[in-house]
């Protein structure tokens, strides 16, 4: 039809034909809104004639963004050629393609992103001590590791390893924590500082990602990312706040290290020895930056170990 | 209840009480397994006597897998008081948690992962040349760059720049590739090297991770994460495979660099920074090492700077 027909019609249309409530996003996309329950019958008569007008309209990609409450309209939108593209607990995202075309819509989200903290710092001399049981571990992602954040805290008294430090350079103490903290739409530096605060009782700052492990299948179809970071405590009394967590200590770095489940997992003892390396100031990790985004005001963080002159 | 009783009660139902197909798992969890449709009142009735049965076994979750097929019986299952975990296109993961207390679920992926990869070479002769048209520039994770991996290659002849180089540390030429991809369960290293083959025809090799980039709220309220990669090429005929992508030649870092649009914008010109130093020999980034998961067989890389002795 050419367009003075089809602008004809649009008017009709909007004059006379019932229509879902729907906004257009930048991308030639329709964001379905609906608010309130609606028979399914209904539902159905008025997403076929939106999306004939969608069609008319040039649109492409149709997101239908279903409440729990509204769990009775996911089947008819199905029956009408939608399929799944995400889900959170409150609610299903739907997605049609009205083009011919292959769709060029965006991808779910693949991986889960974890945070362990280690805590470098040379004023121990005020720490507090829990008892530990067990073996002293880096949590590893697994399902049973997100119900409950296994972490210890370790020290080293001043006068214990001072003779192995070069006093110029390094701390006269060492405190480490780690601790696995799942992301929720958080900064990485952020919420590392924050989880250890709610888990320990104590101040930090912030200073490097000293590695990251990238691991599949960890859930589902899934992917995991650990991040491996060192922060600097600014306060040192531990304050146990979650009774899920085994125990917290202070001990030796070398002490963990030495623990025969760390030394018999690669990925853990190379994580220590990067730890001891970083309190011997033989390792540079990456630092964060705090960014604007190209497109947006948003803010970003930039990890990298360049030094702006 | 006391055991007694309730083992007897078990035997009876065994015997007696038809149940939904289901497995558990080692943390308490069920797993139904539903491969046919069913009426949504037998499918009820079924989940009913089958959760009253894993109450009294002590179960915790119970997962609820329905493919897209059996849309049908999401409603039902709502209705019984299972909420969504989380959506794939062909399926809808439902959950429900059996004790009194808070549930202790993994959480949902919240971050999809992105990479974008630089190809440095000292063989740029060999180079094909493509002609671009608007700005070089590093993707930036939005729907639109997701749809359209924009990328350029960029070379630099070694006659133009050794002038700037130390010719003992920095290669003679420098080739440079842009490219996002969105990883689904692939490595960061395998999937770079992989994506700069089938949309360039460049064979190449991974050096490291030079920096990555965190940013929040880019898709729905999900978090993306770009990791900033570096390869080196082994093959240098360039042959543009992707109709998508806008154009692709060789160029000069610091003619990449030095356009208006990556000095506007602070992480485009910091990831400009980083290539030029890598360039010159004075940036180390993060290096992959295969490593096995302490509680699987499971394969997985610790990316690091960490130097083996």
């Amino acid at each position: 039809m050419n367009m003075e027909h089809s602008s004809k019609d649009l008017v009709n249309e909007v004059e006379h034909v019932e229509m879902l409530d729907a906004s257009f996003d930048a991308y030639g996309g329709v964001i379905i809104n609906v608010k309130n329950d609606m028979d399914e019958y209904v539902f159905t008569a008025l997403l076929q004639t939106s999306i004939s007008q969608w069609k008319q309209q040039g649109k492409k990609g149709v997101w239908l963004k279903l409440s729990i409450e509204l769990v009775n309209l996911v089947k008819p939108a199905v029956k009408e050629g939608f399929w799944y593209h995400h889900a959170e607990p409150t609610y299903v995202m739907l997605v049609y393609w009205i083009p011919e075309t292959n769709h060029t819509l965006p991808p779910n989200a693949s991986h889960r992103v974890g945070v362990a903290s280690f805590v470098l710092n040379d004023k121990g001399e005020k720490s507090g001590v829990f008892k530990g049981s067990g073996v002293w571990k880096l949590p590893t992602g697994t399902v049973e590791e997100v119900c409950k954040n296994i972490y210890s805290i370790s020290w080293v008294g001043s006068g214990r390893v001072k003779s192995s430090f070069d006093p110029l350079n390094t701390p006269a103490c060492i405190s480490l924590l780690l601790l696995l903290l799942y992301l929720q739409g958080e900064d990485i530096s952020v919420a590392a500082i924050r989880e250890v605060k709610e888990e320990a009782g104590i101040d930090t700052e912030f200073v490097e990602v000293l590695a990251f492990r990238q691991s599949h299948k960890s859930f589902f179809s899934k992917s995991d990312l650990m991040f491996v970071c060192m922060l600097k405590p600014t306060s040192f009394d531990i304050e146990k706040q979650d009774s899920e967590i085994e125990a917290a200590q202070w001990m030796p770095v070398e002490e963990y290290a030495n623990q025969a489940f760390i030394k018999e997992h690669k990925s853990f003892d190379y994580i220590a020895k990067i730890c001891i390396s970083k309190k011997d100031n033989k390792y540079v990790g990456f630092s964060p930056l705090l960014t604007t985004s190209a497109t947006s005001a948003k803010k970003s963080y930039l990890y990298s170990n360049y030094q702006l002159e």
